[in-house]
């Protein structure tokens, strides 16, 4: 496991599995979109606060590879890093792991963007500043 | 919209809407899933039967693109060509269109394999026997 | 099958199905609710615009009776009556049946009513007018 | 908040929200299924082996009275008691509620059955030790 801005512990529910007994393929886009909310509120910014508002955090972009499926009772480990990407999008690298053994099951990159009131792609003021910080962070790696 | 093997009609159900009031972005490959297993069907292959007999059909990697959000009370289309990509991996190209004005919805590339009853990857008989056909149909456009 | 005031054919996604090869428990819960909506639709009440206008409908109970289940590739009826049930509560009593037997699949109990803008239960207007035609008819059959 | 013979916290994820911001119907069904296998499995049950066994834990009947809406951020509690209703049905009594002031969100008695490999209502041996040795806990309460 490399180094990671933000890591979330999870676990499989039983109602997440499909006929194959394993997780089934949309439900790990839920996992990721839970890690990622739950990085942005760590960090202080609010998915919901900002629906309200009526500025829209949404996804343009979503690569998937699956590596390997997860099961019923398995604990894994969601892994995440935020990067900017160009002034209108950013980017969320997330990976997931088995607990026990960091087995790879999922590797994602999710770019994203942030649309204001009138619907246009604007980056709130706060992501914009908090943007810039960790651009830096992730330059002087 | 440009020619598919196959094209499935759906419409969005309110529980599909997230608190942005859109389709959650997990819900897409929900639908192009659905259209996947809808197309194998009708060309004689049920992912149900292949689960029962130990034959996994798997996505190996999404690729999605959200262009615009569907919203309660729309009607879609989903389009789908599939191909092969190499002896073991099959690809899904899949689109989806707001049914009245055919504005592009997502773009989807969704690579998939089949794993045997040992875990291996192994395109069964049919599906191989199939994609062979549809390659060569795909050759001659 | 009795007489309905709605009928919404359906067809199962194998994505609804989970580990035990049927569909899970709560997955009956949004076939039902995708049914209440598009009747009310049907009689030109639309739970969206209601959410927009800050007037809540929502379930205040739920009863289910599982006689057996769906599984993947199955085509179901909903079938739906509504009555009002006091002042401030309506009920759907809905049945799901196989299509092509008839055979009975659930039966449901969902008791409803709607927040107006303060949160307080209020029928609105035309939902209201709506249901006192709706006790009549049943009454008289 | 009374006594349980099992409690699980839990916290609610933002795509488990619908356009009214509060979370859906059917997912409470997902949380107390997710209660219920976590409760079985701590007692040495598994869901899952049952299943592969040929044994289906099954619901027959549900009943959920909706007190309060969860929103998105909140944390809640899953209690839970289980006691034999008769030779093949048991029940659990479920309640959920919010961590922080304790208020009561839902209420739920889910009734389930066990169904043997030919499909027949059966419970299988341990759960049957288990549920006469819980009948008498809770007959000396």
């Amino acid at each position: 496991m490399q180094n990671y801005a933000f890591i979330l512990p999870m676990s499989v529910r039983d109602y997440e599995c499909d006929m194959q007994g394993i997780v089934n393929n949309s439900v790990y886009q839920n996992y990721l979109e839970h890690a990622r909310h739950e990085y942005l509120k760590a960090v202080g910014m609010d998915f919901k606060i900002y629906a309200q508002e009526g500025v829209n955090l949404v996804v343009v972009r979503a690569e998937l590879d699956y590596k390997y499926p997860l099961e019923s009772g398995d604990r894994f480990i969601v892994g995440l890093n935020m990067v900017r990407e160009s002034r209108l999008k950013f980017v969320f690298y997330q990976d997931i792991f088995l607990e026990k053994d960091k087995k790879l099951i999922l590797k994602a990159k999710i770019t994203g963007t942030a649309l204001n009131q009138h619907g246009r792609p604007e980056i709130p003021e706060k992501l914009d500043a908090f943007l810039q910080n960790e651009a830096t962070v992730f330059t002087a790696k």
